[in-house]
C-alpha cells in the first residue's frame, strides 16, 4: 500500500506500536503534543540531532530501509558517547513521498526500533511531512554521568591520541556496494556490516570515562583526518598521527586490495565508522592493557605552532589534512 | 552569494552569530558532538518536534525567510504551552538547495533568534543538509512548572471548553496573500501578520494552569473542528461548540467578507492560528473574567454517546467533522 493511500493519521497510528518507552524515563509517549520525560538524574542533560537525507546523506540502493532508521538513530547516539553520556529518549522527524510503499516506513521504524531497544533508548514522538526526497531527522536527549562531560576542546600537550575499534571499514563497505560485487550474503561482509549498521559506541566511552582522565573525546564521522583537526582546532593544540598504527580489520583490507582502495586514504579520510577519537595523559597509558575493549593508540598531541601531521615509520611527515565530504560544495 | 560557493563548514561559522545562550541554562551551546544544558529545576522535562517543508507546508511566495525561521519556531513553542510548560533548548535542522542565497539563510536565522530571545529559549545546535526542497525541522526541550502538566486526555463531562484570543485568522491571511490582493503594507493586515507570525500562547498557559483547574488543553494547529475532536477521543467524551460563540478579530471578518470566505468555516476547518484550547470546571467560569487575557467559552464537554456537535443559536446541531488538511492524502 502506497503512503497517500493510508493518509497521515492512518500512518501515526500505524507507526505508534513502533514507540519504545522505558517507564522509569516516560512519563507520557507518544500522542500528546510534547513528551513529558524525568529529568535527568545527573543536574545536566544532553541534546543533539542529525539528518540523513536521500541522495545527499545515502542512495537507498545502496541502503535498506530498516538500515536506514538503524544509522539515522545510531549517528546520534555516537554524538552522546562522544560526550561521554548515556542517551534517553528521542523524537523522530520523517520525511516522506508520498508514493512511498507503507511497508518501507515500517521497516525503517523496525531499524529505529531495534537500535533503540539495544540501547536503552525510548522513542517519545516526532513529526511527518511529505517530500520529494526521503529524509529522516532525529532529536536525541541524555544525560551525563554524574557531573562529567568530555569536551573536543581538552586536549593538552603530550597527551596520547587513541581511537576504538578499526578505521575505514564503513568507507570500503560502501564502495562494495557502489562497485555491484556480488556476495552470496552482504551481511557477512564485514565493512559493509559496518556501512550499514554502525554500532554507537556507548559502552566503550563509559569504560574509558571511569578508567582514564579522559582530557578530550569526539567521534570519528567525518573522517579521522577532519574530526582529528577539527579536536586539534578546538583544544588549541597541534598533532602527530602515527599512520603505520592505525587500526584496521583484515576484511577491510582485503576488499580494500580487491577494489583497488588506498587502505591508508580511506582510514584517514573515509569517515562514518563512528569510533571513539580521544585524548589522556601518557602516563595512563598502562592501563589500557586491562580496559577489555578495543583501543589502539595512534599518535600524540604536540604545541599548536608545531602544526598537525601523519607521520610513517620511516620518517616521513605529511601535513595533515581535510579531504572529508563537504555537503554544500559537492552539489555545486 | 549562493550556499554552494560559501561551503558547509563556512556556513556553520557564519551562523554561529545567531546563537541565542541563556547563561542559566546552557553549559556548553554550539560546536561539540552535543549541548550540555542544565537539567529542569522541577522533576519533569518536555520534549517535542515539529517540521516545515517548502510544497508540504509553505510556499516562499507566500512567506519571507524571517517569518519561515519565526513560524517553525512558533508552532514548537505552541506544543511546549499545550502541555502547560516553559521552553528552554531548541536545535534546529535546516534543509537546504545548495542555489539558496546565503542572505536568505541568514534571514531565516533572524526569524529564529528573534523568537527564541522573546520566549527566552536557547539555541544550542543543530545540522544542516542539501536538499531539493527548503525545510527546518526543530526539536524544543522544555519543563513543566512544578510537577504538574496538562494533557489532551483529562477533559471531564460537565465541563466548560472554552479558547484563548480568536480562530480563523491564519487562514484568511493565507487566502490574502495567495489571492494577491494589493496591501499598502502587508503587515498592516491582521490576518497576514497571524499567518505569517504565530504568538505561541506560552503566557496565557501559565495564567490559566496558575488560575484555573485545567483539566485538558491543546493547541488550535489543525483547525478547532479537528483538535477539539482529538482531545475528545483522548479524553473520551463528546462535546457540543457553540458556532456563535467562536471568537474572530474584525479584520478577519472584513477579509473573509471581501474575498467570499465563509467566516464559519475557516474558524472551524483554518488552523494555523495556534491558539489554546481548553476544558476546566464549571464552576470556575467566574474566575476567567479577572483573568487579564483573552480568553471566550465556546462550549461544553457532554457524554462520549451524545457525540461531538456544532450548534447554531436556532438550534440547528451538525455532526462535527474534521475537514482539515491530510499531508499524504492531499498529495495523492
Amino acid at each position: 500500500m502506497k503512503l497517500h493511500e493510508l493518509g497521515e493519521f492512518g500512518l501515526i497510528n500505524r507507526l505508534r506500536r513502533y514507540a519504545v518507552v522505558d517507564p522509569d524515563q516516560v512519563v507520557v509517549g507518544v500522542g500528546d503534543d510534547a513528551a513529558v520525560l524525568r529529568a535527568p538524574s545527573s543536574k545536566l542533560m544532553l541534546l543533539t540531532t542529525d539528518t540523513l537525507i536521500e541522495h545527499a546523506d545515502f542512495e537507498l540502493d545502496f541502503c535498506d530501509f530498516f538500515s536506514l532508521g538503524w544509522k539515522a538513530l545510531a549517528i546520534n547516539l555516537s554524538d552522546v558517547a562522544a560526550m561521554g553520556g548515556i542517551p534517553r529518549a528521542a523524537v523522530i522527524n520523517l520525511f516522506l513521498p508520498p508514493t512511498l510503499e507503507v511497508e518501507d516506513v515500517d521497516k525503517i521504524y523496525q531499524g529505529l526500533q531495534s537500535i533503540a531497544e539495544e540501547y536503552h533508548l525510548s522513542l517519545v514522538g516526532g513529526d511527518m511531512t511529505f517530500s520529494q526526497q526521503l529524509g529522516i531527522s532525529i532529536a536525541v536527549t541524555g544525560e551525563t554521568c554524574s557531573e562529567r562531560y568530555v569536551l573536543r576542546s581538552g586536549a593538552c600537550v603530550g597527551d596520547v591520541i587513541a581511537v576504538t575499534g578499526d578505521l575505514g571499514a564503513a568507507a570500503v563497505g560502501l564502495r562494495i556496494l557502489q562497485s555491484g560485487v556480488e556476495t552470496t550474503e552482504r551481511w557477512e561482509v564485514y565493512p559493509v556490516a559496518r556501512f550499514w549498521r554502525p554500532q554507537p559506541r556507548l559502552h566503550q566511552a563509559q569504560v574509558l570515562q571511569q578508567k582514564l582522565s579522559l582530557h578530550s573525546l569526539i567521534d570519528v564521522s567525518d573522517g579521522l583526518a577532519s574530526d582529528m583537526l577539527k579536536l586539534c582546532q578546538a583544544s588549541n593544540v597541534g598533532c602527530q598521527l602515527e599512520v603505520g598504527k592505525l587500526p584496521f580489520h583484515p576484511h577491510t583490507d582485503y576488499w580494500a586490495g580487491k577494489l583497488g582502495i588506498a587502505l591508508e586514504e580511506v582510514m584517514l579520510q573515509g569517515g562514518e565508522d563512528f569510533e571513539l577519537l580521544f585524548t589522556f595523559p601518557a602516563d595512563e597509558q598502562k592501563i589500557l592493557a586491562d580496559l577489555n575493549i578495543s583501543v589502539t593508540v595512534i599518535g600524540k598531541i604536540i604545541p599548536p605552532q608545531q602544526g598537525c601531521w601523519q607521520v610513517y615509520k620511516d620518517g616521513k611527515k605529511i601535513s595533515l589534512e581535510n579531504r572529508g565530504y563537504d555537503h554544500f560544495r559537492a552539489q555545486s
